[in-house]
C-alpha cells in the first residue's frame, strides 16, 4: 500500500467520524419524531462515497504545512455534505431511479408514502422530500464548514474560495442543463460542461480550499496550481465518469448500464462519436439517445458505435494526456515532497477508477 | 403615518439596496453570459415581497439597542434571500403556476426552454433550473449574512441562531409536507404546521436574530420574548395566510382564487369546517379538496361551507386572540419604548394584512 492509499484509509476513517458527529449533534435541534426519515436519508447518503473531495482537500492542506488536526477532517467532511445535496438533487432533476445500486432519495420517500398509503401523489410527495433533504445538507456543509473549528484566520483566507465553489457549483449545473438542451455536440461544448461541472467544484477547489486553509493566505502559486492540476484532472475525472456512465459495470457502479445514454448527456464520448460517425450510425445516435425506454440491445448499438468510430480510445487518449498534464504541473509547486507524490498518485486514482 | 410606518419604508428601501448590491457583487463571478437569465430570475424575485422578517429582525435590533447601520441592513436582507428560496422550490413542490401573479420561477424556465424550441422536456428543464435557483438563492442567503460587516462578537452570538432556524425551516416543510399527506384535520395539527411552517420562521427567528445581534448575547428575557411573541403572531401571521389563501382577492394576492384549495391545504380553516361541518358538507369538503380541477363553482361552493361552519368567523376570532397575547407579551420585556410601539404595529399589520 503506498502512503498517500493508507492516508485515503485514515481521510475516510475521519471524515466518516465527522459526518456522524455533525449528524447526531442536529438530531436534538429537530423536536419532531416524523422527521426522523429526512435524518435517515441523509445518514445513509453520507455513508457512502469515495471521499476523493476531502481527499484533495487534505493534501492541498498537507502541501501547504498543514497537520493532523480532527478541525481539517470536519471541514473536509463538510464537502461530502455539499456532494450528496447535489446528488439528491441531481437525481431529482435527472428523475433517476438508483443511486449507488439503492433507490435515490426522491424514490425512496416516494415508496414511504405508497407503503403508508397516504394522501396525494406519491410522486409529488418523494420529490418534494427530496428537495427538502437536498437543502438540508446543502444548510449543514456550510455550517459544518464553518464550525469545523479551524483558526479564523485559515476560515477567513479560504472563505471567498469556498462562497466562489458552491455559487459555481450552481452555476455549472444550470450549464449543464443548458448543454443538455441546446443539445450541443461540439467538442468545446463538451469540455466546457466536464470543467464547470465537476472539474472545478471536484478537484481544483478542494484541493484549493486546503491550501489556502493551510498557507492562510490566496498566494499565486496556489492559483497557479489548482487551475492547471485541477483543471487537468477535473477535466480527467469527468471523462472518467462518462466513460463508465456508458461501458460502467453496473455492479460497481450502481447505476443501470448505459444510463448516461438514457438520459442523453452530451458528453466528450457523444461528441467524438458523432464526429467520427458515418451518416447511418449518426443518424442511430441522433435517434436513439436520450430515449428515456432504451433497452439493453439499444444501449448495446450506441456502444458499439462509440467503440467503432474510435470516440472511446479517443476519450482513454485524452485522460492519458491530461493525466501527464497534471503531473507535470506538481513539479514546480513549492509543496512538501510528500504531497506532490500523494497528489500525483490521487491523480491517478481519480482518472483510472472503475466507480 | 406612525413611526414604524415610516421605518417599514426605511427598512423596505436600504433592504432592496443591499440586496441589489449584493447580487452585482455575484455577477463577475459567474463568469459564462448563458447564466444571465438565473440571475435574472434572482434579482426578479428579490424586488417583490413585503420585508417583514427584515423588519420583524430591524425592530430586535433597534429594541436591544442597535443602531442605524448599514451593515445590520445587509444582515437583515439576507433573510429575504433565504425567503425567496424558499418559494421558489416550495412553487416547485406544489406545482404552482403563479407567485405574485407572475409566472412561478419554474414556469418561467420551462416557457424559455419552450419558446427556445430546446431538446427535451420543458417542463422538467423548468424544475431543474427552479431547484437550481432556490439553491443559489439559499447559498446566497448564507453568504450574505456573514458577510454583512456586523461585528464578529454580534455574528458569534447570533449564529446558532441562525444554524437552527435554517435547519427548522427545512423540517418545517418537511412536516407540511407530512400532514398534507396524512390528511389530518385535528385542530392540534393544523396549530402546529401554522407554528413550525411560518410562525417560528417568519416572526419568531427573525426578531431572535436582532435581539441577539444587538445583545450580543442570548439572553434569556429574549427567549422569553421570542417564544410568546413570536408564537402568537407567528400563528396569527399564518391564520391570516390561511384566509387569504382561501378569500383572498387574486388581484392582491397574485395568486388565483381558492388556491390553497386546489392544492388541498390542511389549515384551521379546513379543521373547523370539517369539525362543524354537516355531513353533506363534510362529504363535499372531502370530495372536492385537493382536486386540482377545482372550478369557480367549486372554490364558492367550499367558501360558503367555510363560512356557514362558522369556521372563517372562529379563525378570525383566533387571530384576534393570538393578536391580543403577542401584545401583552410586549409589556414586559426589557426592550426600548419605540421597539415596543412599532412590534405592536408591526403584529397588527402581519395579522390584518391582505396579500
Amino acid at each position: 500500500m503506498t502512503n498517500s492509499a493508507a492516508a485515503l484509509d485514515i481521510i475516510r476513517s475521519e471524515v466518516d467520524r465527522s459526518l456522524r458527529e455533525f449528524v447526531e449533534r442536529q438530531r436534538p435541534r429537530i423536536n419532531a419524531p416524523e422527521v426522523a426519515p429526512l435524518i435517515a436519508a441523509a445518514e445513509e447518503f453520507l455513508a457512502g462515497g469515495k471521499r476523493l473531495r476531502p481527499a484533495f482537500c487534505y493534501w492541498g492542506w498537507r502541501g501547504a504545512g498543514g497537520g493532523e488536526d480532527p478541525a481539517f477532517f470536519t471541514a473536509a467532511a463538510s464537502l461530502e455534505l455539499l456532494q450528496a445535496s447535489a446528488l439528491v438533487h441531481d437525481d431529482v432533476m435527472d428523475a433517476s431511479d438508483l443511486r449507488r445500486g439503492m433507490p435515490s432519495a426522491h424514490r425512496r420517500f416516494q415508496r414511504l408514502h405508497e407503503k403508508a398509503g397516504w394522501h396525494g401523489s406519491a410522486e409529488q410527495f418523494g420529490e418534494s422530500a427530496a428537495i427538502l433533504l437536498g437543502n438540508l445538507m446543502l444548510i449543514w456543509s456550510g455550517e459544518m464548514w464553518r464550525g469545523s473549528g479551524l483558526p479564523p484566520a485559515s476560515l477567513a483566507a479560504a472563505q471567498e474560495v469556498h462562497d466562489h465553489m458552491r455559487t459555481e457549483l450552481m452555476c455549472g449545473q444550470y450549464l449543464d442543463l443548458l448543454e443538455q438542451a441546446h443539445g450541443e455536440n461540439s467538442f468545446d461544448s463538451a469540455l466546457r460542461v466536464a470543467l464547470f461541472k465537476s472539474g472545478k467544484y471536484s478537484v481544483e477547489q478542494p484541493l484549493r480550499l486546503g491550501l489556502v486553509l493551510a498557507a492562510r493566505e490566496r498566494a499565486p502559486w496556489i492559483d497557479r496550481l489548482c487551475e492547471e492540476y485541477g483543471r487537468c484532472v477535473g477535466i480527467a475525472f469527468q471523462l472518467r465518469d462518462d466513460i463508465l456512465g456508458v461501458f460502467g459495470d453496473p455492479a460497481e457502479t450502481g447505476k443501470p448500464a448505459g444510463d448516461d445514454l438514457r438520459e442523453g448527456k452530451r458528453t466528450m464520448l457523444i461528441a467524438r462519436a458523432l464526429a467520427a460517425a458515418s451518416s447511418v450510425q449518426a443518424e442511430t445516435v441522433r435517434a436513439t439517445l436520450g430515449d428515456p425506454d432504451l433497452d439493453v440491445s439499444g444501449v448495446e448499438r450506441l456502444r458499439q458505435i462509440i467503440e467503432e468510430t474510435g470516440a472511446l480510445l479517443a476519450c482513454e487518449e485524452m485522460i492519458k494526456k491530461y493525466l501527464e498534464d497534471a503531473l507535470s504541473s506538481l513539479d514546480d509547486a513549492p509543496i512538501t515532497a510528500e504531497a506532490r507524490t500523494a497528489l500525483a498518485e490521487l491523480a491517478v486514482a481519480a482518472t483510472s477508477r472503475r466507480t
